[in-house]
């Protein structure tokens, strides 16, 4: 295979970025691979199979809430699934099953291995699927790895391209969950009770959009789709990168009531906490004229869709409109193999980087 | 789920060892799993599809030709996808596609980066198949995982299970090159630069069977399979122990020319080198009837098989006949969770620990 990249073999990849690795040493080598880039692969069709098979990789990093207190490791396994399965949604695919691959450090007891089995297993029971089997090795840093397999009825399979101007940006999901509760453990809201243990559960157990990806796939309601796993702009900001376009994107966003709430205490406008990462939501770009379709099948099984902008032409970028003036979105993306790829932290620097700015 | 077992939370996995673990949570857990124990996991069948999918995830350590000096990153690259696709071999089945999963320091060259991949693709092409996808992260340590996909014609899966006594043990494949390899560079034994050259060339690029397990199981002529990944002992002993036999095995394994050689020099037998791991051999139970076609078929198709043993009644153990006696088999078996398990080390201690004994 002929690589032209202007990017030389003494370079450090931690110098040049997930981007400039993605773009010069990646998709020279499998640009040409079909679902290059979108956030599930696509499998050479096995003979008889009525439509595609998609899998997908990811491995889970030390998840948020553990560094919020709630060490058990049933968080990390839940979370493992949850990664892999949300990128099953954005395909539109049902999954047939999870591989996982663990490698542990040897103290680790048996309680907390059956606790994080215990998580994945609850995750993908969830979602009508199952762990059918993996690999485990001892090593000297828990390094947990899974790969979901789906698969996609005839022709309904998304991936990121696909979109036309005009369509619209459908977030799906319940935005703010994860961060309400750190701002929550950071004592910057005070909840009731009740309600604290809510968003925590959400916090703990993010779903992944599997049953809102496939039915949009199915319908025929989605042009394209991605998951919001490293934040909103970033995902919106390469929708719009595989589609040759530009987005307009309302900070008008809708949050549950709790969280509107937390943002109050915390001196948060709605739109911070609604463009953090860690909730799973999807964003679906949708016909204008299949919006309220989209949203009212979504509604009929129970998950939240709201509208949060348009597509536009390339040369309009990418903004952020407040309802009084639109002004170009330079916002928060973490970069793998860059200064700011997520390895956890310090808590209150962490809400700033994420939340973008902190209390008053 | 529950779960009957007598290993309580408190005890650490590095106090069990791989096989408790095994039998003591896994089992209990996903025992009912179809293909559990198997090398490759079994998915839900899609429909429409003819046949079975197969899934198999493993993670390659740092390869022992690195430790030989052989430190181009294509080595580890290369040795990703054929543990992964020997796995799919033990189960017969052609793969259709690799994801890859990279944890990589943020200090790796795209040089070294480029050769990892070229490792990879180089490999999934020898075979056939390629790499559909895959997720990249940094991280402080280097960590390479991966999942092959394939599929199985109707009715021709192979698992561990599935053999009866009288069965004949083929050993698919040429061992002894990875460790000859070693004992070169050690000097224990000297060879002309050209066959040193090809076994280098053996030791650093293993060939997974995929070719021969496919061939022999729509063939029909294989009944049970893995592959040696850790071994020809712990290989034997586990297809019996999933056969509920016993095996008698011969010591009197061939060796192509050059390693008999190699062992001559080292003062080794030949067994103690076919015995070690790293070639990526299988072993396959076949009917006593079908040992000469199956020898025959593969033969065919260029690949070296041969008869090393017999699966006998589980009373009789699993032992060692060298021609005149026959005793039972305490074979070298290395452990995860436990002290034996690889994660590299001096060079000749290697040796002593895998090769058994060392030249005199």
């Amino acid at each position: 295979m002929t690589e032209i990249s202007p990017v030389g073999d003494h370079v450090r990849l931690g110098d040049l970025g997930e981007h400039k690795i993605l773009e010069h040493i990646l998709r020279p080598r499998y640009g040409g691979v079909r679902g290059f880039g979108d956030d599930c692969a696509v499998l050479d069709a096995p003979e008889g199979l009525r439509g595609e098979l998609v899998a997908t990789t990811d491995s889970c990093p030390t998840p948020l809430v553990t560094i919020l207190g709630e060490t058990d490791p049933y968080h990390a396994g839940w979370l493992l699934a949850t990664i892999n399965l949300s990128d099953l949604a954005a395909a539109g695919a049902t999954p047939i099953g999870l591989v996982v691959n663990y490698t542990l450090p040897k103290t680790t007891t048996a309680g907390e291995f059956r606790r994080l089995l215990d998580g994945v297993d609850a995750c993908t029971e969830t979602h009508g699927t199952k762990v059918v089997g993996g690999d485990l090795r001892d090593g000297p840093v828990r390094q947990l790895t899974a790969t979901a397999i789906g698969r996609c009825v005839p022709g309904s399979r998304l991936g990121r391209a696909g979109a036309e101007v005009g369509d619209r940006l459908l977030l799906v999901g319940s935005p703010g969950y994860l961060w309400s509760y750190a701002l929550l453990v950071e004592e910057q809201a005070r909840l009731p009770e009740s309600l604290v243990a809510e968003i925590r559960q959400r916090a703990c157990r993010p779903t992944a959009q599997v049953t809102a990806g496939r039915t949009l796939a199915t319908a025929g309601l989605a042009r394209a789709a991605m998951d919001v796993s490293d934040g909103l702009f970033p995902t919106v900001r390469t929708l719009c990168g595989a589609n040759g376009l530009g987005a307009r994107v309302t900070t008008d966003i809708q949050l549950d009531e709790a969280l509107v709430d937390v943002c109050k205490q915390s001196g948060l406008g709605r739109f911070e906490l609604a463009q953090a990462w860690g909730d799973w939501t999807l964003v679906v770009a949708v016909r204008p004229q299949d919006v309220e379709l989209a949203k009212k099948t979504l509604a009929g099984e129970g998950i939240a869709a709201q509208e949060i902008g348009t597509l536009v032409p390339r040369e309009q970028g990418v903004s952020l409109d407040d309802g009084e003036k639109t002004e170009l979105w330079d916002g928060i993306a973490q970069e793998r193999f860059s200064p700011s790829s997520w390895h956890g932290g310090d808590l209150p620097k962490l809400i700033t980087e994420v939340l973008g700015r902190r209390a008053g």
